[in-house]
């Protein structure tokens, strides 16, 4: 059996979808002679290590225990008493997890699994892919940094994996690593990147009004609790950002032309969230109708996506043909198309869910099972 | 610099290519610190190995040279003297593979890469994997033997890959692999595999006779050179055994249901591939012509798939709607639909060119790169 130790910071919808789905494949990874053992879990304020990092690690009970407290709103610090563990908050917490990366990193290959979204943790995965251990996030901001942070960062190249962060579970960074490394040279990635954003395409296609769809978007739970967040096109951006350097360009989020759906008045330094949604928002709605009718008009439809190519990452709406690979997009599937010597005239596409915590969580655990082959 | 080393059995177009690509490659892999050193190469009726397996390995200028040669349709003996290197035929070769293989193989990874055709490799290749070497294969034969042989082929799995055996370059075997091992259960898979097959399907749509796109895809380079051997499906089965053996499935060709495009008459025991061109062919124009026109008027389109599900395989023609991800495919494009828990109501798709000895090399030398982590 080789035992995978690991340690995952933040227990949101991600990290909580991550450790249901480790108890849930128990057994298939044990058939593959593989168990992983969850050392430690931490959330914003604490973190929790189990007494038994050297063995077992947290029962699976008591991981299920942590998922349910999490999801109700509790903190790590109120399961102190019911599993074998210790507690730790602020630099004892940090001090902590380097002092486990120390006495596992070289040896066994502890994985620190990042599916916070906090951009404060890029110090510590630094510090602990120093000493040896594997890096896998979910969490995009750390690899947005400095472009001298993210190649401090990714110096490790093994041993960091970090899948979930463009296309949730699809296998957009895989494909491209797999691309590259067979030397054959990508020279344009266009894609749609973000579920939210498709679905408000789609259904403004259908002659729906703007601020309707993002409400009803919001409602269902499709958006960030402040749709802005997705609206910005930083998401997508960033996620620009971690293919652009895929490809070796030392560029930063900063070089990226990103188009907002909203004016900067309407931004949040300027306008609360429910002044956002309930005023801000239907004033757009004429513009975007509009820009759907010109693109219609020529038989296009808008959408809204991210371009990679000579240098430069773009992302905006594009006008693009009704039955093109993007333009034929329904809902929130994301499809990301790769150019290369080898996908010339006709790309290699990936398509697919490219947002849920399931399917992101599920992309999380296949990189972690990835990098068994960095241990005996 | 991590040194690669690899013996390559087969010297035809992937062959040929995969060396190519190894010598273009060489400061993009030296940046990424590896370097490949080929030690061995074999052609169906001898081997040539290095004088210098522990240190550098054949020359560029050498292995440039070869492809020369094999390319003129010359045998690797005439090579003998114009590289530091010995020659070995029949039991001699095999012995000294597997010679090399004890020295080299647990201690620095050497990989046997398979981009032969030849259903002979299979006793050989389980040799060296027992021995601690990593196996790539191009040639599916080895793996669409009977399955007790295949399990004992695959039984050290992450030391052995195989993602051009199925749509050449595209990441069809790692995205497959990466969506099991997330625990994600696969419950359908449905593609076009053969790029031959996809090109006279859209010839097909264009009202062409059956004969005329067979006998100009020969011409064109884009068939076998008994075109039956593509219209027969076995390929196709051949492909679709492989992905249904990843599920776990334990079944052997003879359980994947066929369908030919051509009676068993028409089979090469039966008429020679001069007879069946000249004549066998054009009798099967009306039928396939109807079928498509069957197809046609019911908004269809006719496609050559292989659906994987409910523990059966079966290849064959399939009426497809028009708009579908299948129906919409042109020319020799290759397109995979995987369905899962994650993948439900719209599949992980995966598409672009799925022939080629550019884009199978590519896919050769990827897989080679990602064993890298085997070995320290």
């Amino acid at each position: 059996m080789k035992s995978i130790p690991i340690i995952l910071l933040g227990c949101g919808g991600v990290g909580r979808q991550l450790l249901h789905h480790i108890i849930s494949c128990r057994s298939l990874h044990s058939k593959q002679g593989i168990v992983i053992r969850v050392v430690g879990v931490s959330d914003s304020s604490s973190l929790l290590v189990s007494d038994d990092i050297m063995l077992s690690g947290m029962r699976d009970e008591f991981l299920a225990e942590i998922c349910r407290a999490k999801s109700a709103g509790s903190p790590l610090k109120s399961l102190l008493n019911h599993g074998h563990c210790q507690l730790y908050t602020g630099q004892d917490a940090l001090e902590n997890i380097v002092s486990i990366a120390s006495s596992l990193g070289r040896s066994t290959g502890l994985a620190v699994v990042d599916c916070s979204a906090s951009a404060e943790t890029i110090g510590l995965l630094e510090q602990v892919s120093s000493l040896g251990c594997c890096v896998v996030l979910a969490n995009k901001k750390p690899l947005t940094c400095g472009i001298d942070d993210f190649e401090k960062l990714v110096s490790h190249f093994r041993r960091i994996r970090f899948e979930s962060t463009v296309g949730a579970g699809l296998p957009v960074i895989a494909s491209v690593t797999r691309v590259i490394s067979s030397g054959d040279p990508i020279s344009r990635i266009v894609g749609t990147l973000s579920g939210t954003l498709g679905y408000v395409m789609s259904e403004l296609e259908e002659g729906k009004a703007f601020s309707e769809i993002v409400r009803a978007a919001k409602s269902l739970g499709y958006t960030e609790p402040d749709p802005r967040d997705d609206l910005s096109g930083m998401d997508v951006a960033r996620k620009g950002l971690i293919l652009s350097r895929l490809l070796g360009w030392r560029i930063n989020l900063s070089d990226i032309k990103i188009e907002s759906l909203y004016p900067s008045e309407f931004g949040p330094n300027s306008m609360s969230t429910e002044d956002f949604l309930s005023k801000g928002l239907s004033q757009l709605d004429v513009k975007l109708k509009e820009r759907v009718a010109t693109a219609s008009s020529k038989g296009n439809v808008l959408r809204y996506v991210c371009v990679i190519e000579d240098s430069r990452c773009n992302v905006g709406l594009r006008e693009l043909p009704k039955d093109s690979a993007l333009g034929r997009l329904r809902g929130g599937d994301n499809v990301v198309e790769i150019y290369s010597r080898c996908y010339k005239n006709s790309p290699l596409v990936i398509q697919g869910a490219g947002a849920g915590n399931d399917t992101t969580a599920a992309g999380v655990l296949a990189d972690i099972i990835d990098l068994q082959d960095l241990f005996a």
